[in-house]
């Protein structure tokens, strides 16, 4: 069978000036990085953001399973599908991180038929948007350090630095470190530690940042520690914003690449869907919505985290009204939701079907509490019986809601013709009413206890002395308006992630929050978050290599 | 008066595929990185590279000073005035390392209306090759940690570990660190460190690597660390170098720039001049000489340590011929050399400028002992006076050698012109006769013998035993064929950065030695070297943002 990168090697690029015109963005505003990748200038991007815009689609999901649900093909498909049916449509994802690459995910660009291409190029260095959000991450840490060295004049206390140094790698051994050795010439002796690139607070404040502008003033009010009485300090306070913004200006600007059909694809931005909100770039997104008549666009994560933050922390923030939701499920991952062991998930077996479905009866409940009409997806398996799909449709009917199989892995946009079909019909109706699940103005604490109940369907929140007296500080500190980003499992609507289906009744328990003042949003901690992922024994950087004709080899 | 930066900006950038069609390289081989930067294609640079060469000829200086002498100003003013008078010229330079960026230094792209352009994108992140370079760093030192962590099936003793990761920044704070702390599941505790990317032994075999498969090649017999029993650990052993290869193949394409007089540059690697052999790419060096008739390239420091490193390293290894030799010295550094300390420069004294000039003689000197004609470059400052100028043309009458006044910062290609005909003069008596100071054959220590007695005219080199024991392993291990590259401070021909002028008769203590197996030369550490610099009190980063339009401020 074709890999996917056989199946990307096997495609014809067009020019990216081809795409661009297709998309509407004239050859002055186009920053080619090669042949097939371009950055899309500010000018352009103010101007084209500022008209009316078109209906925005999210793509979320069932809770992820080891099943795979195939979210990111699914908005490519979807995007190609709506332009082959003669609707504009642009689509808009997350760029990935190269330090999974090495490890055992493979790429992050979609699969079979449904790609963004340059899989290897957007897959390592892309237009090294990732290695100027680390170092900015790094300079901040450079000057922070720099200027505890040089006498401290701010105050900071060293042992309440929280502000950690960054990597787009794969590294666990960087965890937990202590930087500063060597003596009084050789720096300040502290505990410090590295997060993957993606999880840091510069990722979030780049993907919700309106412009240069906003991007520095974003940058600046990041707290990167406190003084022994508690008071903050801020990246501005360290004069490190300028020089952080200058070294993101280019990265700012939106990339555009297509998708195998030939679709426009804006690929930017990339923070974690736990500690952060997971979707890409405000600017691109903004960008696409005064590009395209449909925006088709991805959150990370099921639609408990993902679709929940796009909705509560991006929606809110930039005054997004998204027209419609995509939940993407496939009978395989619903089986396991009703107790299937993925060894035996070949054979038919209606009533685990039947059972798992209340995950994805669960995430339409909530969707539709957001004023959002749904579409469910259903990601076509060569094992799926029509005893199976038929129980699944079933479900969704229950609750109003079309469930089409899709093929467009291996049958390209004509694999997502219907799903589009069924995503114009729910756009031309109109039927959204998109509202955010709480007021600004609502307490933090009782913000997480919202989303608990109303979207976990927890009974209630265990919120620890330590971490309600952080939240009660922060509201003093005039940031009691700010949404709350819940870092939980993304397995269980819990925070058990072995707990599949939909429970309910369980309490949500609080390990800690932080507060991310750049980007905007208090993140609650709930069970193990890893901020810092690491390779397996045999990583796939082993087999990654160049063949003979200098083509990159072992990327999947 | 202008800066740097108003000159540049006040420039007029031509396409860069119109600078390429000037160089002779075709639009199929660009691929543009915005407008005015491109990175040629490997098919074109092999076919290209195979070409005659032109006529290499090396920019280097006299023992620097905290005067300033212009070497990169001469390197781009000298191409300029070659082009302007009609031959074909080509400049290589190194990429400048984002660290110092912040730090004190500024920018390293020339200056005045000797510049390279755009200064603000070469300055920063340029086409992304140092960022390529730091990952595939990093990725050895995450697989290395994660072998540890997996069980060490290779035997490697985590306390002789001497692979370090990197990072392109000034931050002293992770010279000596202590990573893998938090118990079992978070790593293996060892004490570990952070060199600036450009001091990386991956800038350094980037730099020496002919093409991919020599590139992957040198990645995998680096040396990681040793087992109990002593024998290395290499990254090919860690199965590393595949996926380092893959990370670094579009960075080796070399970068296509141009002068503000619009001369195609090709600015590409950048390794330390210390730790490291201090010049541009072979890669950039072999394509510039197949397509022009002189190629003017730079090597770090003074002629002793870069000019040095560049014959017997990089020119070595790679079979190239160079022409001609351009010295830069100016009046006031010569003074410095001569006793006058910097706040006295002002005022003339030709005294001082006749003792000063013993430091230019010797490095005539030695360039002769290489057989290169040699053209002295007199960078002129307004304080010059004629009898001072005089002093230095009388010098170096002594030795058949021209002293030239250069204006290229403020005049730029006409500045250079008489330069330009001196150097296009030695290129046609093709007096040149070039030799290694000593041949494969010679042991180690001996090398390191030659050059401190031949070059630095120290009387002998003192080895602590440690350090000749591990000479004799090397030999021992097959590695006793490469060269020395010497980390001694470049401020004197001694190790002593006091002693200016042209010391003789003092001893160079050899503090350490250290093998870069995949490079291919062995390093020997006299006197404290700094392979992670520091920010100053104040860093410029403080300085540095965006201005209203989106440009980039305080970079200089």
């Amino acid at each position: 069978m074709a890999t996917d990168l056989d199946i990307a090697r096997a495609a014809t690029l067009r020019p990216i000036a081809e795409i661009a015109a297709r998309a509407g963005i004239p050859d002055s505003a186009l920053e080619p990085y090669g042949k097939y990748k371009a950055k899309i200038g500010p000018d352009f991007v103010a101007e084209a953001s500022a008209r009316p815009p078109g209906a925005l689609v999210l793509v979320t999901g069932i809770s992820p399973t080891p099943a795979g649900e195939g979210k990111t093909t699914t908005t490519i498909g979807l995007g190609d599908a709506l332009n082959a049916l003669g609707t504009k449509a642009m689509i808009a994802l997350r760029e990935p991180s190269l330090g999974p690459c090495f490890g055992v995910k493979g790429g992050a660009t979609g699969g079979g038929h449904a790609q963004v291409l340059p899989m290897e190029d957007i897959n390592l260095h892309f237009t090294g948007d990732f290695h100027a959000i680390t170092s900015a991450n790094n300079l901040l840490s450079a000057m922070l350090d720099n200027h505890l060295y040089w006498g401290n004049e701010l105050g900071l206390d060293p042992r309440r630095v929280s502000w950690r140094r960054a990597m787009d790698m794969n590294d666990r051994n960087l965890r937990d470190c202590v930087v500063g050795l060597g003596g009084a010439t050789q720096g300040v002796v502290r505990e410090d530690g590295f997060d993957i690139t993606v999880a840091s607070e510069v990722m979030a404040v780049f993907c919700l940042a309106r412009d240069l502008a906003d991007l520095q003033h974003r940058l600046g009010r990041m707290i990167v520690g406190r003084r022994r009485d508690g008071t903050a300090v801020t990246a501005s306070d360290l004069k490190a914003d300028g020089a952080m913004a200058a070294l993101l200006r280019d990265a700012l600007s939106p990339n555009l690449v297509q998708t195998i059909a030939g679709s426009p694809a804006l690929v930017h931005g990339g923070p974690f869907a736990n500690i952060a909100h997971g979707c890409n770039s405000l600017v691109a997104t903004r960008l696409a919505l005064g590009l395209a008549d449909v925006v088709v666009t991805e959150a990370g994560f099921g639609a408990d985290l993902g679709a929940e933050k796009f909705l509560d922390i991006k929606c809110r923030l930039a005054g997004l009204n998204p027209a419609a939701c995509v939940i993407v499920a496939t009978v395989r991952a619903l089986k396991m939701h009703g107790g299937v062991p993925k060894s035996a998930l070949g054979a038919e077996d209606v009533a685990a079907v039947e059972r798992g479905a209340a995950n994805l009866e669960r995430h339409v409940e909530n969707m539709h509490k957001f004023g959002l009409p749904v579409v469910v997806a259903l990601n076509r398996f060569d094992s799926d019986t029509p005893a199976e799909i038929a129980a699944v449709q079933a479900a969704m009917a229950r609750h109003d809601t079309q469930a089409i199989l899709c093929t467009h892995w291996s049958d390209g946009a004509a694999g997502a013709a219907e799903l589009a079909r069924a995503v114009q019909a729910r756009i031309a109706a109109g039927a959204a009413r998109f509202q955010p699940l709480y007021p600004d103005a609502m307490p933090l604490a009782e913000k997480l206890r919202t989303i608990a109940q109303q979207v976990y369907r927890a009974s209630d929140i265990v919120l620890p002395a330590p971490a309600a007296q952080k939240l009660a500080r922060w509201e003093a500190e005039g940031f009691g308006h700010l949404p709350v980003c819940v870092a939980k499992t993304q397995y269980s609507f819990s925070a058990d992630p072995t707990l599949l289906g939909a429970p309910s009744g369980h309490s949500l328990p609080v390990r800690d929050v932080r507060l991310s003042a750049g980007a905007g949003f208090v993140v609650a901690v709930c069970g193990e978050i890893m901020t810092m992922p690491g390779l397996p024994r045999r990583p796939a950087a082993e087999s990654i290599g160049l063949d003979a004709a200098g083509q990159i080899d072992g990327l999947f």
